[in-house]
């Protein structure tokens, strides 16, 4: 396209709402004219259906659940007034209680202040917090430190409770799940515990919970008296938990605008109500995702925030985007195996990353560009009249081109500036399309039937594990894996057996092994446990 | 497959590699027995091209460049003597320095030593380095906290100089460029320059410069007096610059075993020059690749380390192969957009974001699961007998299991350990199977063409940018965006002025807009420029 056409196209495609700070455009992605009129009979039904879910529908039927993150920001649209009611106490009890620990009254002991948190949590109930971390956070002028356990790996926890160091007794930890019963979120909390328990410091004079009434989390904060209890409800998802106390605790104790958040959000979803496709961003993304995608996620969705605050955008909306869509079956039970692969960091570093790819490798994927009008940081020149911010929008706009230019199609969301309402838009923006779509391409977003199975087959390699153990200390002589597995009962479990084996023999718990080139042959003898057995 | 047959497969398809501690599992990638041996004639064509590219020939023939990252920890096999020393003693030198530094020979003044270092490179200059100190760093124990100047947003620089904090005046820059002309590393000088400025410090005595003989920032250091300079030779491209200078530097200050990484990745260059398949990782991930892709590019590469400290090993992977892999032209000039998109992070993580999709959503990837025997951290039990390392296993086993249950193939690689050795492995490991599947494929993996469109694109704009300005002073009374452009001669720039215009009203730069809904309706007038244009 020349460039004059290309303006008139940009111009009068252009979906700028003034009261978001916020423009959408989608005049590179070359939909063909009749598109968007195509679809607007299917986006009629997809604006039903949202309209339905805000007022309470059943929206995930297989949890038989409600779906109300919209609510979170707009308590009165929730369908019940308790709901209301319970969205409103919670965020004034959240706002209370920063401000406490803000102003020392509530106190790791007395004449100290708490000076870090740790967030303890995994999926969503990490990725939001994070990402208001790191998109908000001002580090030396934040009022708290902000850390985070988001998985259960030892040597990953053991590496944050170094960086929090000598600031252990003034941490205030988090511990986020609705059930109470994410093993990750389990697990790290009891390695936190056993932290302050060598400092032989109560945990729950430092913990507070994040959790569903009544979960096992729940009644383990009551019974050992921690600080306090915010609610979870089974009608927010992790991955939309952002504006519940999931993401906003974390954030009004770090001294980030929570109100500018909710408000934001709470504008977007508005803004994106509208029915007028044309002037709904939301609606828009859809559609375009649909149009490139061919409503079966045959291209990858690259996201290319120019802005290092907005590096975890993309992560976040690997979770989103992906755990939302990525279904086997449609609403109908038909097998589709739907989704969109999502990937991205942050621009213009991966211009030396993968964008030679992108530009002339495989034709995969749509890219979206997020830039931010507003610069930022020092206003320094670095070169008459040019500052390190023109260089940035430089590459951004220079990448575009050079995208568009092999026939890559491209999105560009414009934000005035990247704040905590800014944020909210943005946030509010991809959860209302990952709705919209998901109803063009009739799957329950909402649900996360796959996870299960991981689940279930790692408890069940546990499972083993615990009659492994047993079965090695009472081992004379050495085994095969195979003659252990048949021991077992379990020959078909092999290949198993001989990964707990080699970690069992790793980390020096138990076991041994007499090496052999082939993995049948190795033999195993059991050894005095050297490490942790003696608690068992 | 059943679990005795999966066993049988398992056992025979295993390549264990005890001398690099390292093994591979590729049986749950699913190829017929056949595919093997149906590409032994085109893997012994590879191996002799990477015989080739080893002994110096021009490997990178559009630069007319050698390809040398394998010399780097194996300097006796550089095809010059003259290259051999110049290796041997840029790896002493390095030793040296970083010695000098620990022991307070080096200081930024009399009496203070340096606390701190600031890594100032984007793209292969900058994710070695974060891939290293990431994977490598023990907080609070390493000898100096290392920081990272990554790109040319100023926001981001900001925020870096304000975690860097009251230690700045013992802060020791890296400015880390080969042509010493990359604009997002001379911008982040720059902005460093300025803050040591403020201080009334001098830049120069707090600077190390890595590049390139005789480049501007060369040039530079040595007009200024710079603390010393390193240097990057024309054969060693940014994205396998990890064990020159560029990586060895910084880690080696940080206090991270540098021959621990050279000494492993020399063992693993050695291991995979073997040209039995079935005893070489590198050679059998190539294969793998090509067989889940079918040479084309078909499937994206989804990477998982269980384990925190390799989160940043995705996205160093991303790099290393798509910007080698991703390219429109094979060998013989022929158009053949090639590549594989590669993303992930860490698990178990991730199982809470985007497993979900993987196991039933989009059939478009395949997995790459990188297990470490040896847990690390605290051996805490969370459970009687059960560890959180347990539960990190369980769930790469489970997910594992569920991923294969539904068809979704995968490839195992563990580790004994994560040390700098095996790091170093790894790094040549995917080093060597990029450069075999580039073999196969036909693609030239040491350039980089597609990467200079967008910076001549960006460049255009920085050049319309600096007509604007003038422009815009003179200005008496409002234009619109299409006779601004009318009157620069370029309309068909017409959408790029529209950006920069908004960029700077937005940054109050001597424009503001008259608002109206059409972009092309907006009147744009010229006001008092109130911030950086004063020292153009």
């Amino acid at each position: 396209m020349k460039g004059d056409k290309r303006w008139q196209h940009f111009r009068s495609s252009l979906c700028h709402r003034q009261e978001l700070g916020l423009t959408l455009d989608i005049s590179r992605m070359g939909f063909p004219e009749d598109f968007l009129p195509s679809m607007s009979e299917a986006m009629a039904d997809a604006f039903r259906s949202m309209e339905q879910l805000e007022q309470g529908a059943i929206a995930n039927p297989d949890e038989e659940r409600r779906v109300g993150h919209y609510w979170l920001r707009s308590p009165g649209h929730a369908p019940d007034p308790e709901i209301s009611t319970a969205i409103t106490e919670a965020v004034e009890k959240i706002r209370t209680f920063a401000r406490r620990v803000h102003e020392g009254e509530i106190v790791p002991k007395p004449g100290k202040r708490f000076s870090e948190i740790l967030v303890i949590g995994i999926g969503g109930s990490a990725l939001g917090p994070q990402l208001l971390a790191d998109a908000l956070g001002k580090p030396g002028k934040d009022a708290l430190g902000v850390h985070f356990f988001d998985n259960t790996d030892p040597d990953g926890m053991a590496r944050c409770l170094a960086q929090i160091g000598s600031a252990l007794p003034q941490t205030l930890c988090l511990v986020i799940s609705k059930s109470g019963g994410t093993a990750e979120t389990r697990n790290g909390m009891e390695v936190a515990r056993r932290a302050f328990q060598a400092l032989e410091l109560p945990f729950g004079a430092h913990a507070v919970a994040i959790t569903g009434e009544g979960s096992a989390l729940d009644r383990r904060a009551q019974e050992e008296g921690w600080l306090e209890r915010f609610p979870m409800w089974s009608w927010v998802g992790g991955r939309t938990s952002i504006t519940s106390a999931v993401g906003l605790l974390p954030a009004a104790l770090q001294g980030l605008d929570i109100d500018g958040l909710l408000g934001g959000a709470a504008a977007c979803d508005e803004a994106t109500r509208d029915r007028q496709i044309s002037q709904n961003p939301a609606a828009l993304l859809a559609l375009m995702w649909y149009f490139a995608t061919q409503g079966r996620g045959e291209k990858d969705m690259v996201i290319l925030p120019y802005k290092d605050r907005l590096v975890t955008f993309s992560r976040y909306l690997q979770q989103l985007i992906m755990e939302s869509l990525g279904k086997e079956k449609n609403l109908h039970g038909a097998i589709v195996e739907q989704g969109i692969a999502v990937y991205g960091n942050k621009g213009s570093t991966d211009q030396h990353a993968y964008v030679q790819q992108l530009r002339e490798g495989v034709n995969n994927f749509f890219a979206t560009f997020i830039q931010v009008l507003e610069d930022g940081g020092e206003p320094w020149e670095v070169e008459p009249g040019i500052t390190s911010g023109d260089y940035l929008r430089g590459f951004f706009l220079g990448t575009r081109q050079a995208l568009s230019e092999k026939g890559r199609p491209s999105i560009t969301l414009t934000l005035e500036r990247l704040n905590a309402r800014s944020l909210g838009v943005l946030i509010a923006l991809y959860e209302r399309a990952v709705g919209l779509y998901a109803c063009l391409i009739e799957v329950n977003a909402y649900h996360q039937p796959g996870v299960e199975a991981g689940k279930k087959a790692a408890a069940a390699v546990l499972s083993l594990q615990r009659r492994l153990t047993p079965f090695l200390a009472s081992l004379s002589g050495s085994a095969t894996c195979e003659e252990i597995a048949q021991a077992l009962g379990q020959p078909e479990e092999t290949e198993t057996l001989f990964h707990l084996l080699q970690a069992l023999a790793a980390n020096s718990r138990g076991v041994k092994a007499i090496p052999h080139e082939d993995p049948a042959k190795i033999r195993w003898t059991s050894t005095q446990p050297e490490t942790a057995s003696g608690e068992a």
